[in-house]
């Protein structure tokens, strides 16, 4: 094992997820190469095989193959539990598609599987390296808005769901465990604190099973108010992140990650004219600013981010070889966490005090 | 007392709000004229009298003045009670200003003291006919959204708050009483139905005494959900309305009620390409629609709403001569329950099931 090992990869479940990590790794940009699929769908297994990958006739079979380093499983997510055991106790190294399971229980069984097989478990948490994200996190960081106290992120489209298992409520379907875990792993990944309390409401707009739509409030120690929402019935988008601050306010476009931050230089001399007369009549409060009184920044494309599966190999690939591992277990599990208590909030319509 | 009859009207509280009342009034489109003022100001007295009106030294001879009809309350929220409840029993018909009082047990007395008195009790909720909440609400109608399902209803400035008793507490100042009961007020005189539940976070980013921020969740039996927002301290606005409906989207601008919805005209195709490349990678349900399955429907201003205090006083003056009461004490209580079931929300950090 060196810096130059190539690392022979399986897939089970070879359906439009797992054809994105093939189209990935065919760039060669990192150290893990496909090498054979398995998939209960005969016309999968063809595809793979015109493709020029071994179509195993049994998952018995990929996991057998003493070829075989790592294992993605990326089926439908009732069904990641079973497999990632069942491959962990294989000897493979294990990454699983999002959401990791569709409870905190079969986790915790992956997990103690892992510590005793020895091997690395992960999960493709891709999108703690999109552009969108790292942009707000940098600005952030850089104190650009002051203290954040409420951070809006949100995923809108109008094309409704995709057919098939996500529409299912037993296969693990829904929009809080496909955008969902995403959006809550991004603001936990990026926050190192508790989350305290969990406010969810979920819609089934155009699916009657599953969470088509949510609305989504958690609470950290430190105050501040994460809103995530997804929606598949939106015509009309928000800004994919909107931050308030104690200093300025910040919104950033989705996925290039551009956007912009406006803040204040001074306090106004708020009341020297108490009241302003707008259109609607007179108002103190929302009276429009002085603008030499704010400064804007304009957010650049942070051009050094990725956005793609590299980075995911990367540190699966690293923790193999003894670093630590980024996209722990842990961190998923956390996540679960929250995804439960909001559909325990949604569903009894109570607010869910947490120590996550 | 005839059609032609012009009301006196007597104001106890002549600062900011009632100075907007007398511009009102001297325009001379509603029945009813400014006779005098009683304030604790000296300065504010002096002020009346150069404006040409009585200023009375005293609460009580304001009110024991036969030729005063009616009484505009508009001093510090606390003192809203006593005054509405000293000058009904005066033989006064009463408008109060919002909020009309702090508690839900206040207004009970005044409501009881009304009957007891045979005289009109009205508040000035005068943001019932602004042309935004007014577009929106007719864009409903028409069903141009299909049935919605979450409202959006924001305003968002970046000056903090007025000085002076607006930011203490125990004067009833903050957000939820300020701006807040004018939003909610409008969302539940909208909506014929009940508030099943209240969630709300507040905030006191720059007044540590009071709420300057607020974020509200009210819950309709219904299922429709309506997230109501103040903030003071935003330097990039969201819309004033964002509505999401079964069958398109619709946002509208603060004051003017301008705005758009864009909607379905046909379920497009949806997965005839499962997968759509954008730019963070694939994904199936955040993928841009074909344009020609939607349509844009642009909204106007509503020109014929006046966006002023006639129709407070309009519906005032109609009710003492007989008619029905608008702005009834009913609904204002309704709308003081959910803002004490959001102190409540906000202070426990539970979600308060109501049915209000």
């Amino acid at each position: 094992m060196g810096l130059d090992k190539i690392y022979n990869l399986g897939i089970i479940g070879y359906g439009a997820m797992a054809s994105n990590h093939r189209k990935q790794l065919e760039k060669g940009n990192v150290r893990a190469r496909l090498k054979g699929v398995f998939d209960i769908s005969e016309e999968r297994m063809i595809a793979a095989k015109k493709e020029g990958y071994i179509a195993y006739p049994s998952k018995e079979s990929l996991l057998a193959d003493p070829d075989i380093d790592i294992v993605l499983v990326a089926t439908t997510n009732d069904s990641h539990k079973e497999l990632a055991v069942d491959a962990l106790r294989a000897g493979k190294h294990v990454m699983c598609e999002k959401p990791v399971t569709v409870t905190c229980a079969e986790l915790v069984e992956i997990m103690q599987t892992a510590r005793e097989c020895g091997r690395v478990f992960t999960v493709d948490q891709n999108r703690r390296f999109n552009k969108d994200f790292i942009s707000m996190w940098r600005a952030i960081d850089k104190g650009l808005v002051g203290t954040p106290y409420v951070i809006e992120s949100r995923v809108e489209g109008s094309r409704g769901m995709p057919s098939g298992w996500r529409t299912a409520k037993a296969q693990g379907g829904g929009m809080l465990y496909d955008w969902g875990v995403h959006l809550i792993d991004q603001i936990m990944y990026m926050r190192d604190e508790r989350v305290v309390n969990v406010f969810c409401k979920t819609y089934s707009i155009n699916y009657p099973e599953v969470d088509d739509n949510f609305r989504l409030t958690m609470t950290f120690e430190s105050g501040l108010t994460a809103h995530i929402e997804i929606s598949t019935n939106s015509f009309i988008k928000h800004d994919r992140f909107y931050v308030l601050g104690t200093e300025g306010t910040m919104v950033v476009n989705e996925w290039d990650g551009t956007g912009r931050v406006v803040r204040k230089l001074a306090d106004e001399d708020r009341w020297s004219a108490e009241i302003k007369h707008v259109k609607a009549g007179p108002t103190k409060t929302m009276a429009p600013r002085d603008p030499s009184t704010v400064e804007e920044i304009i957010l650049e494309e942070p051009s050094d981010v990725v956005d793609n599966l590299d980075p995911v190999y990367e540190q699966f690939i690293a923790a193999i070889e003894g670093e630590e591992l980024l996209i722990t277990p842990e961190s998923a599990l956390r996540v679960m966490k929250v995804i439960e208590a909001a559909f325990e909030s949604a569903k009894n319509q109570v607010a869910v005090a947490t120590y996550i």
